[in-house]
């Protein structure tokens, strides 16, 4: 084992350097692990850019990254060391395990929570990084470096779906083609699901359609921008003037197609997009009954027309990271009901790493850049 | 059996009147009520003030009234002749019962719904009124005139609980102590909720401790109006800012006190007083993985800081109406777990129906004006 | 439209006669079927060899089948003409709608109940069928006449998952690979199930196999037949005795192979066949806080061990029928994610019907025998 | 600190001693705790009987107990040193909090689980424990000692209404009113149902009827034995044999009654007895979609009519300890919406810690016996 390593530190906003540092031991409940692969997140971009996310400022220099892959090379007291030589999935995240979201499955929420890459806490994008044993999730040799790495985004899409309850036959909108939006879609789909992932961007739909789901593009030309707003006043009792035969209301009362497709109304939205064009008019395509998702992250506040609520009995809810979806993760991704490997994605060098956090940025059609800090394969 | 009978038909904005009107015959699957009490609701004002609500316009005129309760004197074709002499609660809609809506528990979103006192459907402040046989459901003589009529506001109460899925030991903020809010106060209640009600009105405030709640004053001296947009950006995983102890994020990371009261965030908001600010200071006040759910009707839009649902978790939603509740209000009216009988309600005779209408409104701490078209009780 | 018809009329066990009868006229509400195909369901049969299921007795001839899809050519009064010349799937029983059971969305436990062929009521295998225009479901082009019929057991099929809660990553057993075995294996796949077929017949296994399926022979050589009940006294928390990385207590208690394959236990097991043994392995398998849904009728008694409910809260189920299945159904029909057509079925004519009320037991390899009382198509 | 202290050790069945051990030290991450009273449980006397349960085997001397409350006197490494003087509730069992169960909300399936007086693990009836921090959970002091360590059953009876969904008016059979049923019968009641108990003994009928509970005696005098088996063959659709105004299928078909009061059936069983026909009774008296929660252990098997199953689709669990419980048991005991300290208990001194543990067996109307290890209060 080496004494020293390189990694990714970010020393403030567009200073990303990569600096030697001693490798890290693993404290008693740990594994070392050896980093094959690094997703960049938007998050990792953002920090970059701005050098902080709402209250989270960058203010001592930090190791970005928190989608990694990577082995097992040494372990720490207490922890079994037949694990040395696993290959496994990180989960960036540790909880307090103990207080009350902790013990009732959303240690998502816990307010103790250490997170790679999240100030002051240091991430992964380095050669070697020292994780709790029990975040250290191994995978079989079906699910490749770069798909151990992308468990990470895979998790936010099914908490995304468990969230929205995505259940047999129901019809899913999704927003956005962006890596979550096309993992959220698979996911969607895989649940048994009716997908339809609506996206402008003609490189990502492309993506999309290559995975095989329904895409439609977000021009709504010939809508009646008003007709959010006249909808809101619908009321999905006034049998008089409805078509009876079709129960989803809202759909009916004004000429402008809330669904973009004529179509029936959804049961869920997944909004990946963080636009709050697209939040609105997934809402108003929405069944009553139906259920709002809000995984894209964007604008400070979200606007509801009352009738969504309260004549559409529409419920609305966001997601905050994961909790306990490795193990589903896992199985979507080594039975391929979740295609992670095929999806367009850019190999880096550790060196390069401030060029990967920037690559997403300026291609739209490419689905994730991936730092390699033991090097690209051959 | 009289041939004619007395209605208040409302017959253009601010236009009440009395006036005969054949007595119904009970249609086949129908009984025929006379009817002892009718709540005079907030809806019932709007018709009389306003004409209309959102997209239901009064275009002929109309019988107000959908709180009721009486005692079946007849029944049509194909219902048990034994019936008559039941005294009965009258649900006021009658769905399709057939499509998807109907067949999966909530009716009340059914598009075909016919609802009483709802353009251009009759409603039952009326001597005699034929309801579908199981619209009129058998109370036991535990529960009064009065109080068999106070069952369908008390339907919406649990159709809120229902959907804010109170449960035992879960902390409960009740916005607006009002009729709904007062009986949704006691409903969670019973549910195995702590509840705290807030309501800015004194009078209303002592109804409400009258029945042994927990009462707070709305008006929040010395909080920073900023503290809510501030606590927008908090994230609940900033561990390093956050007082450990307490898993409760949101709360600890402004100054300003958004429960109020200094005290441990909710777990469900039921929002009964449509105030839009009511709304903001609910949701500020949920813990992570709250639940809010707005029941009180008034703006045309909400607006929810994206902290709340992607940093907390917090689901929104909004009741209409209910569905299946009345053996559920029944068992609760008559198990004395809600009360109804000792509200301060006020009495009228149907001729004054039109004093009726107005009557909440000039006097906030009157629970529920009811109308007797049988007479008053000596 | 002609006024008399054939119909397979069951008038004593094993006196299955195609006679004529007047052609029934659609009632108010109703739809008049020209029946195109109906599938032979095991309690066809058993009213065939045994005149009895249980309390139902056939005490007066009954015309069977209740598994049937067919061409709207009439309608009744209130029933929209437009619906003449519709394909539709015939949901074979008509509810109350307005009980208890009818408004929660179970409908399938109504009292009221009116089914096809269960005494008195007469079935759908004659050339029409005057029934409900609710149950009379639309079909796509897409969904042949064969799988119209089959949305009946597919619908048998779907509650169960419902009732097991299948979700994403679900390691699901289905025992049986009967018709709906078969179908309910396709659904848990559907679902997002990773699911395990076990069932003792070759020919059986072979055909789930060619669905794609993971499937297991039933003969479990080499276990020992006492493990269930030493397994039974096993406690999952007794620590000190099990391999700690794998939480699934129950497997590692003893010699013997519960999972009949050495791997990890199952989350849900749909129990498909009936039989005894199959129950007993199939809650062996489960792992803690899994659920078991009994479809297969058999035993008139189920023995569960105290541990599987009391160490590994185990939840333990059935199923009667189904609710609000037919939308889902067609839309897995129609999106092929359930396959209906490709499936060995066999044609009979409306003059065979007694022979096809047979085949299925004399061919253990026939998944379903289809009566065609408009003529088998050529 | 002294340096030694007594405890209640188990060296053998039917050999508890008090003898003389070192005062423990508090780990990194644990609490000293000086316990104030110990409630004997059923399995500390069945250890003392029969050296086991189950697979559980006494194989070296063990100390008793594992419902505990006590104060906090001294804290181990990591741990807030101003918890010393907290009056805390002893939680006694420690999950791996790592696993899918621990982090799925459900820790008491933990297969790691170290639970207190379970072989080889020592229980908490000596005059110092050292617990996990998390696990001595603080109570105000409207929490009695005797109530703080009752907060275990409490925990015991809470976990049971969780599984058994009890929700707002629901009809609940509590079968057993020994511990268990009594605390159960109360969060029933707090959690909106109306609850029945059912129980043979006298004595403890006096207990529940002091509580304000609903009581039955358990002898069915008149009933037909037979009853339960033919109702089995029952089936819930068979209209034309029932009453059509009771959708509660079950309860008309024979003239027994199934729920020895003529009346309605339970949507809940929580069967606190661990007799096989309570279990048997209570399962015939539930209603259609009813649930079942088997808390008393007795029997090694249970028989469940396969037409509960299937023609009523009852589900049927069994609770084992319980998971995240605490926080409710405060709230419960801190309001008094269940009443813990009107209970008929007696306390013992450490002393005389054989004689509690045969106590209940002696008297069915004692509730609890509680060990004091710092002696009687005066």
């Amino acid at each position: 084992m080496p004494s020293v390593m390189r990694a990714a530190v970010l020393r403030a906003p567009a200073e990303l350097v990569v600096e030697e540092r001693p490798v890290p031991r693993p404290a008693p409940g740990e594994v070392l692990v050896a980093v094959t692969a690094v997703g960049v997140c938007g998050s990792d971009t953002h920090y970059y850019r701005h050098g902080r996310i709402g209250e989270h400022v960058l203010r001592s220099p930090m190791v970005i990254g928190h989608e990694a892959g990577g082995r097992v090379v040494a372990v720490g007291e207490a922890v079994d060391p037949g694990r040395v030589g696993q290959r496994v999935s990180i989960e960036p995240g540790v909880p307090c395990f103990v207080c009350r979201w902790c013990v009732s499955g959303r240690y998502n929420l816990c307010p103790e929570m250490s997170f790679h890459a999240t100030p002051p806490v240091d991430g992964s994008m380095q050669e070697y990084v020292a994780v709790h044993a029990a975040m250290a999730h191994p995978v079989p040799d079906t699910v490749s470096d770069v798909a151990a790495a992308m468990l990470e985004p895979l998790s936010v899409a099914i908490w995304a779906v468990r969230c929205g309850e995505v259940s047999l036959g129901d019809r899913v909108l999704v927003t956005g083609a962006g890596p979550v939006g096309l993992l959220a879609a698979q996911v969607a789909r895989a649940a048994g699901g009716a997908v339809t992932v609506r996206e402008p961007d003609p490189r990502r739909r492309s993506v999309a359609e290559g995975l095989g789901l329904t895409v439609q593009g977000a021009d709504r030309s010939g809508a009646d921008p008003t007709a959010g707003a006249d909808r809101s006043g619908a009321d999905p009792t006034a049998g008089a003037d409805r078509s009876g035969a079709d129960p989803t209301a809202g759909a009916d009362a004004s000429g402008a197609d809330p669904t973009a497709a004529g179509g029936t109304p959804f049961a869920v939205l997944l909004e990946c997009s963080g636009h709050l064009d697209a939040v609105a008019d997934g809402l108003a395509a929405l069944q009553p009954a139906g259920r709002a998702v809000l995984v894209g992250m964007g604008a400070d506040e979200v606007r509801v027309p009352s009738s969504v609520l309260q004549d559409r009995e529409v419920s609305i809810t966001g997601t905050f990271r994961y909790a306990g979806t490795w193990p589903t993760a896992i199985e979507l991704a080594a039975s391929g009901q979740v295609v992670l490997d095929g999806l367009p994605v850019r190999l880096f060098d550790l060196a390069d790493a401030a060029d990967a956090v920037v690559a997403g940025q300026e291609d739209p059609g490419l689905v994730k850049a991936i730092v390699c800090p033991g090097g690209r394969p051959a």
